[in-house]
């Protein structure tokens, strides 16, 4: 069979370590289309760090279920609308990020915080719940289409390419949400928020661009200085090597009000020292989700007031927030590009996994791929 | 020696397990006397959590330092003022909480914030920095006299007796100042926040009036519902047995945007399920100070954007606040009262640190005590 009764992606077959990244066509029957989705040829997805986690059943998912097609920052055409949907019509270009369903009836979707329905499912390796009262496992991006209801997909603002849109679907309201909640704005008059960084890659790149253009001065943290000349480039204010700087919290203590935090391991990472780089009731946010638990001192807390939290991607508002600020002042994700094919998504999610890339690689020309 | 030369308190001499409630009279020589210390001649001194905590060395300090007189919710009478004390007056009825030093210079002082001052000491058990390059051991308030500095001396609102006043100036403030930070201010119109108080005792008993008198619709949580007719005396608007009621989480879930944790304890305690209780950015602040560290999944903190942090004590400016507060609005601790002695406060040492009162000891005369 093939569209619209099929779809066909790249996906995982076993995670183990020896085979995680070695994907194989694989055919798959989409959810049923309601009246509500949108079907998408897909052209360009962006491999996110979630997609090599998800590969390696990294979170170590009990009911984690192969074959899996990942891929969630999905750029393509509009081909087909359900009859209730509006403002999108065949041929639109538009984008996917990592959510594709949530009741959108209680009290935290009412509060455009879909992103933390209790119903909310992930663009792949989730479980749709459709309206005939069937289930279907939800397959990503690196596909020839793709099924979403409407609420979950977005303009593409024309000045960005397919492969520069894509990053922005994941990494970058994953940045922008926590930054535009949490970044203070009672301040007094003439004093700019500062906030910090921490890690340089899919996610910190975008973070800097944004912390930027939301008016912060920004600090950039990465264990050495190799990525320096690129944390300028991306607009940081000031850059600190935490692996080679003895001490270098000392000059930052109490000055940060906010910390996004995009490293994806607790290991060797020393939270306790960063929090003191917070100001009073200062907030440290965790966008990387770490395979292990935090560990924090009360005292760490108790010297500063300080708070830690996590923020998980970015509602359908900050989507359409972050799109048209991301276009105004001219943000840009940093990407390489691979055509997809099951050597070059191998490579890509390798590439991601092993912090290879500079700093996000998009698989295009899925269209070619699948013919 | 006698005051003004030495002051007399009662004194922990041995932090083991046999001896820590066991204290005998001991005479130790104040700090010097400076232009704005206030000598107070002590009536009062309430049993604070951490007396207990100090005088056992819980948190196992490797430099704490034995003997020791502890207390820090202190109320007497201004018997000496220095020459650049304003707003004090020989006679006045002043109290004294756990801080009794701070830079007041740098920019944390400077914007209120002095009790997060790295330079802060605490009312006893601490070092004092004098303006003559000599340190001195800080001694608390079970004992004849006090000597402070001005800014950490504060004016007891008439309607409160002696043993009510004690309370309020560290387990008041201590509960006061993060309600008064935390409750979002910027909720639509007629939407009351709401906020829930774990524990029942000392700091509890305070939390949740004053989270009443702030305007928060006030959830109590203890273990069992032992405490259940005190929380609503104390002004509780829904009462949760978490030992009792299974699944006590669901009927909460995401409705809370404040968690004020008394507890002293992470021992089987269930920070994963209580986080849950938060809304969308909802923040869960501890006060108590537990003697192990917090171990949190970075799910729990997904699943809902909410921040964990921890509070210490309030500001000078809190202080002045809480008491304006309380006595605006009858707000009052429950408190027993014991004379101070050695007996004394052995018994009330104990009762307060295996959780027999309800919910402060005073220990009172201390004037007679001296005599």
């Amino acid at each position: 069979m093939v569209y619209p009764d099929t779809f066909e992606g790249f996906a995982v077959f076993d995670p183990s370590p020896e085979t995680w990244s070695s994907v194989k066509k694989y055919e798959f029957t989409p959810k049923p289309f309601e009246e509500e989705d949108i079907d998408i040829k897909i052209e360009t997805c962006s491999i996110c760090g979630s997609d090599a986690h998800s590969a390696r059943n990294g979170w170590g998912k009990p009911n984690a279920q192969y074959p899996m097609v990942v891929g969630h920052e999905i750029v393509g055409k509009v081909v087909r609308v359900g009859p209730k949907v509006t403002g999108f019509k065949v041929g639109d270009r538009v984008g996917v990020g990592a959510q594709s369903q949530a009741c959108l009836e209680c009290k935290i979707c009412k509060s455009n915080n879909e992103i933390y329905c209790p119903k909310l499912v992930h663009t792949f390796g989730s479980i749709y719940h459709n309206k005939d009262g069937s289930t279907t496992f939800s397959h990503g991006g690196y596909s020839n289409y793709c099924r979403i209801h409407q609420y979950f997909v977005f303009h593409i603002p024309e000045i960005f390419t397919n492969e520069e849109a894509a990053p922005f679907l994941c990494a970058g309201v994953t940045t922008f949400s926590p930054l535009i909640r949490n970044i203070p704005t009672n301040l007094p008059e003439g004093v700019k928020p500062k906030v910090g960084i921490v890690g340089i890659g899919g996610l910190g790149m975008m973070g800097i661009q944004f912390s930027k253009a939301l008016g912060a001065e920004t600090y950039v943290f990465s264990r050495s200085s190799k990525k320096k000349e690129d944390a300028f480039k991306l607009g940081a204010d000031h850059f600190i090597a935490t692996g080679e700087q003895e001490n270098w919290i000392e000059d930052i203590s109490y000055e940060l009000d906010l910390i996004l935090c995009t490293a994806n391991s607790n290991e060797n990472f020393d939270l306790n020292t960063y929090l003191k780089a917070l100001k009073i009731g200062g907030k440290w946010v965790s966008v990387g989700l770490p395979e292990s638990p935090f560990t924090v001192s009360p005292r760490s807390f108790m010297a500063n007031a300080c708070f830690m939290g996590a923020s998980h991607l970015g509602s359908h508002v900050e989507m359409i927030q972050m799109f048209k600020l991301a276009a105004e002042k001219g943000i840009k994700p940093w990407v390489e590009t691979i055509p997809m094919s099951e050597a070059g998504v191998k490579e890509g999610l390798e590439k991601c996994h092993y912090n290879k890339c500079r700093y996000r690689v998009a698989l295009t020309d899925a269209d070619k791929a699948f013919d």
